[in-house]
């Protein structure tokens, strides 16, 4: 008889785990930041039981994103793109936890460009599954690690890592480009001005090294005043990813489908369209959903 | 009577002191990891003393570098280029420690770009005019923030400033990139693998944002062992940032004169090479003889 199971996204630096029906609906979430980064000594499985306290230990727990790298609780291989749903099934990995729990990862993507230096993802391929409708796509994803995939007939065909986010943070807590920093606000006129900086490198330019340096001229200055620079960092860095992804891919042409909460989603959209480029607000709920799609498909009901 | 004079050079990360006799002779070098972000509650004066304990109180202190600056003891205004050894010399500010010391700070310069973006150096406008023998020249320092400035009839006409070294240090010490380091050496093939990657950007790519992430893959998939993966960061950073300065600058036709320590410069140099640039080693005590020059040129000899 079929029953629900758990799904858990857990990631760099934050942790979802979702009670799931037997009819694929969330009865409960509990969410954290607990990121795989922030668990010490490798104690995963106490951190996880202390989440999802309360929860049965006889339901299945079908997990993706950072806890099934060489930093989470099993390295499990990656499946190479092109990469479909019926490839990540293969590629489970199942074990049992200490109490008992049954415990399934789903593989991250890898992908070998041209270039021969290999890129990769964990947890994106679920939220891509969850979030497609039909079988072709262009897609980004923020977070610590930016996603940028071309999905194609089904299948996640190529894509391209920005280290946006984490840049962000390593930049404005442990350089001097903090140092005049007074907000953190994502709109007003820094953030535009960030956007339109980095975007230029479309037509060429000496590129982010340089442009960074304008974080804290433009300060110095007063041409930004303190509590824009945060925001007109945020948007440089979201610029310049723009325009390099726009070399790998062909956005103009199809638009971008934003993935994440509208918090996180928001500057995007916003960034986007300062570069004439069609964006779509994906699905919030696309983790949950795609790890149901992957146990259809891998027949895991039980 | 002509007199000697302190020289006094100190920047972000680094603190150098000469005593420097009538003649122009260096009698002594008292040099320390004390950078300005190092002193804590703006305690410039006494760390100052500390370090030239014994120095003769009457002579006066010639200094230059970021300790002019917002974050250092007392902010002068910047020269705009272009600029020469007379705007310098215009520009100097003056005033008394409180222990009696006559203090002259040389002025940093800035520059405005056709983007309107401001850039600006301080300390690195000394080394040129010490490392500079005739009126032109493209010259290249490593430091916290690189400076590629070119020189044309005895004046700095515009530079670009690129935060390489500020970079590297804060992506090893707090980005998922420092992980899988276990060496520092910048050579071997780490290094070189890194330069090319970044010059790459000479014929467009995806950008650093993008680039960075190999650090990270090239190490998970056993591509590069983690004793190279340090180098392969610098080399990257080092390689993106001379294929941007190409885009401003005409390496190729005029070759380059790097100025700082060889321990500094020689990566540099190497990588110059990688790139097929001529790369002149500058003279090691390019500040202190820049400070004797502006020193002479404001008629300074008492």
């Amino acid at each position: 008889m079929s029953q629900g199971f758990i799904a858990l996204d857990w990631g760099t630096s934050s942790f979802r785990a979702y009670l799931v029906a037997p009819d694929g609906a969330v009865i409960e979430t509990r969410a954290h930041g607990d990121g795989i980064l922030s668990v010490k000594n490798g104690a995963f499985e106490p951190v996880f039981e202390r989440h999802v306290a309360g929860w049965d230990t006889q339901l299945p727990v079908l997990a993706s994103g950072m806890i099934s790298s060489r930093q989470g609780w099993r390295e499990v291989p990656y499946v190479q793109a092109p990469a479909g749903l019926t490839d990540l099934a293969k590629g489970l990995s199942q074990f049992q936890t200490s109490n008992g729990r049954k415990l399934v990862f789903v593989p991250g993507v890898s992908w070998h460009a041209g270039d021969g230096v290999p890129d990769v993802m964990r947890g994106e391929e679920t939220q891509i599954f969850g979030a497609l409708d039909g079988g072709n796509g262009l897609f980004v994803m923020r977070g610590t690690h930016c996603k940028w995939v071309a999905v194609e007939a089904g299948r996640i065909a190529r894509f391209a890592t920005f280290m946006t986010g984490e840049m962000f943070g390593a930049l404005k807590a442990h350089t001097i480009l903090g140092r005049l920093m007074t907000g953190e606000a994502e709109d007003g006129p820094g953030f535009e001005r960030g956007v339109r900086t980095g975007l230029a490198q479309r037509q060429g330019g000496a590129g982010l090294l340089h442009d960074l340096f304008s974080v804290r001229t433009l300060g110095l200055f007063g041409d930004l005043p303190g509590d824009q620079l945060a925001a007109y960092l945020s948007g440089l860095l979201i610029g310049t990813e723009i325009a390099g992804a726009t070399k790998l891919f062909q956005p103009g042409a199809v638009g971008v489908t934003v993935i994440g909460g509208s918090m996180l989603a928001d500057p995007y959209m916003k960034a986007l369209g300062f570069a004439g480029i069609t964006g779509r607000l994906g699905r919030p709920d696309a983790a949950v959903r795609g790890l149901g799609k992957i146990r259809n498909q891998a027949g895991l009901i039980t």
